[in-house]
């Protein structure tokens, strides 16, 4: 043992780790075991405040079922709460990806929390004879109990963050929606022209499928408030006493404000992982809308020239390293390519719980992980697309009304007076010789001018005088 | 035209159809333009039927409205009922896999439902002066609001079906539950043994599993019930008259007896496939824990001998060509595979639903196509697995008792009586000698006999006596 | 047994098949086992093919290593020839999706083969001491060496369909690209105008693309010419005498004319998967590439007059049952949709191949089915794609000239002449005023007239004439 | 502007930078508008150096066809020499999730190398009149060849790095293979017993996989040799003169030691993703395999009492914060959740890869980033598991034979010599009884005992003496 260390052992042998680490041998091992991806858990904060705030609450129960001394549960709860205030965040090593089913972050918590705890005690760190991080921090606990319910602790955090950046994105949408409201122009099918519509419509339905999908977010994290907290090991509860459940579940729920629930079953809480999967189904869904949406944005400001050129973004940096005056949509790009990352974390997450075995599932790192990043990542699309692009968003109102005008589509509205036949001969005319409908249909003498004139009033096509 | 043939005129000219043919000259371009599965959209009951419902409740609402003629739209109802009683769904010849965003399965049911009222009303087919497939079995609608709303009651139906058969899985599972409920075994994580449990406790969370799916797909379904009829063509419900949407809802309503809702926003359910994404989600989920319970029956049944041989399958087939006597879990096996199917049927639909553009989803033909196909497997998956397997199952109790007296995770029990580091040698000499983990605590001195037999009591450690 | 039936026996004990089948007990089994898509293996001709000329293949080998006497053998050679004929296909009854990692398969093909070879043997349908399914038929055999290889006959000969399907759609996109070469336009990027090229090099590129795909995928083809017969039922030969692989290999390459290879390790080739799942990897590419082109002439041909409007694709069928005249982009959205079902199937087989077990995948299937259907419908989909669309497509030549000439991108040229940081205020100012870049340059003076004429030559700029 | 800072300008206006900053106006727009991940893309040192590398065979090539001044190219030159070598790495500060096609990464390198070369040159940084960021950096260039030639190179080094890592592991199981060629132990087919085998058969085809897997990654590799390097905007080569592109090839090639080859069509080359998606599915059937593996290696270490506990895993760390003594195979499992990642990564490659459009593929950024992530990972992956996992397996040598002996598998090896009929009965009697084959076979008097003995030995089954 080097000056500057301290020993510690495990079930392995002895080990010496940094006399001023907080974390101790078995968060060495891991660290050593699991040289993946180089981003410690520690970039996760949300989940190291989880992780503290479990450990709090499990301390509180303790101490309030006889188990744990006092002067010891005071220690662990000032611990705790020292990391829930952003500290010792750095002391949290081991790697996301990890295997070994949480145990490391786990054990990582307990040790840092330990050691701390024993420093308020006046005690040395390493000196586990008083404060042990098994025995005492880890006390009526399991990591199959206590990871999983940080995960969701931090993962309710998380998705409220999301939430609140989806909305700054619907108003956005709703914002240009009104603006809108009143320019007309040619809805699409199939890329096809259709028949008319306003741009307000258009923009109004991005604003709405933000609000639905949030709804269903909302509805997918409600499942994660079920925790698994006093299951222990695979459910039966070994090692936590009567009424332990409850008390941590209190406990955890006075500490975070969450409304949390403990799950009936608890066999089968520790063993599945559906909450996350379901979780991650609807991360996907908004994904595969905001993606719609973002290629519906590029489309419509595709030119400046040669495209549709309905609308314009507004430029946020020089498209081109070689082309001058380029401007690019970069910001429903950026989007675009969050909402891949998403779809491919669903896969990612699927996989990890289909391969759970028997009472648990050893894959729950990984699906944090990846669960994690589709949060954030579409928390910052949401944000940045509404700030950067959506807000700044200007019409081409002239062009939009000259190409309702001119179009063919426009047809459809005589359907019901004319008929499809006559209809169709109309529409292949006017696209073989170029000309406009409304004189195709008076040389035709198939309706009376006036008439004609009021069938096509555009507003009256795109049902928003109605 | 040869005998035997009709000459039916649309916008690329003339064509002959079979005389006796309810289809016409739309679905033949569409049976020659989309040559990919062989497979036509008869092979889908349920949607055959729900696309005569909407034709059906379009003809009362025009019908109510005064737009058709009483006995146009008494000659269609007809015709609409007998292809929900089972009649004429050979007629339905378009392929499963087809472009135009189902505007060729809409064209069938139009010309198929036109022909057949044209009989009844003395007519030849193909006469459609009398009564066309577009100016009257299509009026008000357009196949944009008419397919997805036929593709969503067909969903409703067959989510139904599956929910029935998750039932039967989950009353087997639980029947089993019930009757293993005292018999003991070692619970295992990461597959490592961990601490006792009952064979009861195990089945009771497959049974939990499939009953908290069974909520979330019925949650799902819920969705679906918000229809577009009366949308038309992008959902500014061009040329469908005032009161028509709501009358068209109500009949249809009234047809499937569903409780079914228009959307508040025509023109953003017209373009949004987010509840056919969201439901994938949820049979995807359960695609995922059914695997994962199939592959636990997998492992706890492998052997006979060099396996876990904790449970028996029923034998249901002679398991090898070359193995003498061999049996193999053939019914797990087929339910993980379509598992898998239905995995990668919701990566498709999700690429399907991201791909749609502007005012409209034009692959909801693939969507329609892979939810069926999940949705109908998985029903047959599940009721296969109750009643061919699970139904069967027995348990090798002797042997599981032994393993749990024989095992060293029974000294979790003693952590806290004797520490995690004092158990912690004692699990490891156990392992080194082979020796038992009770004698080795007398030897040891750390427990007298009688506390230490009460500790180690299975019954108290899995918790089935609490 | 009632009368038309025949009783027969296996592990389970007796049961009655129909007097006039050629499958039996073993066959009934697993129909009755794996109701699950309704699709008998029958719907695969490639399949049942194959294993026709293993069986056939095998009974060549074990004849002449003296291990199945000769009219044994000649009455089974004539029963494979007749079904590779295409007789008896009708009789190969079991479900594509099924347990048992295609034993019923295998031993459906042993009864119907050994059912045919008695009667040609003159006895009757049943009476196996005469010939029997397991001892004759799949002497030296095991389904785990039979299946797989059988699976990959099949696949090979599939392959060579779709190879050949992709030429005519290569050809066919070359063809345009010759026509096009002389049309000018503008390139995008990022949807953006960017620089000038020719409609020729842009369908040149798919050409290109396709041709790339088919060298990848001739050579993900020759990894599965690479067979594991012989290895019977883990790779260790058990029961094959020496030589037998060798013979068996010989024979099968000889009745197939293909050029097949024995694995070098029997054992790993009978667990891996690798080379379907490398297999379905380049199914996927091909899937991306040409879901990517048909999403450009989606594009392209947008309009008719409120999209881009560049090319015309062949109107096929009447686009809408609301708007008429209306023509749709439906071939290439059926290509499409058949890519996105090609991405799902990879994950399907993907989730399948991970998850085999020690020696063997007993998931192959679902494999098969998916591969199956992936090969078939994108040979399917580049024929229609070719024939229905690519060949009929026109261009707008003179809109897309003169979008060239009304450039902003055509700037770029001159980046070398007057710099990056002239060409972009020239740019900003063409934007902001609508006009001409060519006009703003000698306004500003920065180039003569002669020499900015030079240099703004489309074809130049384009490269078509170095 | 405070101080400390300076002015720069671009086609937005004007904006400040810190004075120190490498990095200039592009890369703070960028830094602003892309706050996605917070990992910048000096997080992938081998693209930095890939880039530096292009950069400067472009400025070699440029002064070698004298477009660029001999002092400007060797002051350029010698930057990127400078960032090769590992410096200024960390002022490539972009996000790796970025819109805009990598134009920001190329934008943030040209801006880094021009600075430190102004900086060379005796110039203030800022100073663009003396040397320009696109000007002279960038001369002859666009991103949209400049980024995938770079991140071909990086890819490139990174799958080396990759092929060594499989190097080490399939060592290790080769090294296994021959330390267990001797132990007999029963084979596995769908988890039940089958024939007898070694142990070093089982992981001789480990290293088998893995030696497979290695020449389709080397193929693969070979594809992302194919560069677009001259076809600037679009491919057609515009602004760079000829022989500029074979030039910059040769250039490159000696700098970066690689085999480099131009394509042959450059339209084509720069739309196309098809390498890299590819290559992911290389990747991709690596992590299937390899997670097999680790799902074998799990399951055959399972126990220690109640699983199969035929293999031992090195302990390296406790497995539970609960269960003392438990050790739990956290190295598979860590591999198990990087083969997950890599699944999901291309998923997420393939979607970025079909959105491509027209000219270009604006989404090769996250393309980077999750092939980036698959690649490394993977690696990593591949070394921890050898080094910490497979080198230390021992084999529990007498179990294994002895569950060879107790088999009733071995009944299989008599198939030829009293049929599969009465083999199978002796293996139902034998599972009914719990007794041996042999004893069964003599007690029915179905072979003498001699020739008995000599057909069951089993060295001999598993075919290792032949």
């Amino acid at each position: 043992m080097t000056a500057g260390d301290r020993r510690e052992h495990d079930l392995l042998g002895d080990r010496d780790v940094p006399a001023d680490a907080y974390w101790g041998v078995h968060t060495l091992r891991a660290v050593e075991n699991f040289p993946i991806t180089g981003t410690a858990i520690s970039g996760y904060p949300h989940l190291i405040d989880a992780l503290a705030a479990v450990k709090e609450a499990a301390a509180g129960a303790n101490a309030e079922l006889g188990l744990l001394a006092p002067e010891k549960a005071e220690a662990i709860v000032t611990a705790c709460r020292e990391i829930r205030e952003g500290r010792l965040h750095d002391q949290f090593v081991v790697d996301v990806i990890q295997g070994g089913a949480g145990t490391s972050s786990n054990m990582n918590a307990n040790e840092v929390i330990a050691n701390r705890a024993l420093e308020l005690l006046g005690h040395d760190k390493g000196d586990y004879t008083h404060l042990h991080p098994n025995e005492h921090v880890n006390l009526s606990q399991s990591t199959n109990d206590v990871y999983p319910t940080a995960v969701k602790v931090a993962t309710i955090i998380a998705v409220r963050e999301l939430l609140d950046a989806m909305t700054v994105l619907r108003e956005a949408f709703a914002a240009k929606a009104d603006e809108f409201r009143d320019i007309l122009k040619m809805g699409r099918t199939q890329l096809q022209d259709a028949v008319p519509m306003t741009l307000g419509q258009e923009f109004s339905a991005y604003a709405v499928m933000l609000e639905e999908d949030q709804s269903r977010l909302a509805e997918a994290a409600l499942l994660v408030h079920e925790i698994n907290l006093g299951a222990t090991a695979i459910g039966t509860g070994l090692n936590a006493p009567t009424g332990y459940a409850e008390a941590a579940r209190r406990h955890l729920q006075d500490i975070t404000g969450l409304p949390l629930i403990t799950a009936a079953n608890l066999v089968e809480a520790t063993q599945d992982c559906g909450a996350f999967v379901h979780l991650s189904g609807v991360l996907k869904r908004i994904a595969v809308k905001l993606s719609k949406s973002c290629n519906d944005l590029r489309l419509l400001s595709s030119g400046p020239r040669a495209g549709l050129a309905e609308i314009n973004l507004p430029p946020v940096q020089a498209g081109s390293s070689i082309m001058p005056g380029k401007v690019n949509p970069v910001i429903p790009e950026v989007v675009n390519q969050v909402a891949f990352e998403v779809i491919g974390n669903d896969v990612t997450i699927t996989m990890a719980a289909e391969a759970g075995q028997l009472q648990l599932n050893a894959f729950e790192p990984i699906i944090l992980h990846s669960l994690s990043e589709s949060i954030t990542h579409l928390a910052a699309a949401c944000r940045t697309l509404a700030q950067r692009c959506v807000t700044g968003i200007t019409a081409n109102t002239e062009a939009l009304r000259a190409s309702v005008q001119n179009s063919i589509g426009l047809v459809t509205a005589l359907n019901p007076h004319i008929g499809y036949t006559a209809a169709t001969a109309i529409a292949q005319e006017a696209l073989a010789t170029g000309r406009g409908v409304a004189e195709l249909v008076l040389e035709h003498g198939l309706l009376p001018e006036d008439r004609l004139t009021a069938l096509l009033r555009p507003e009256e096509i795109a049902g928003t005088t109605a």
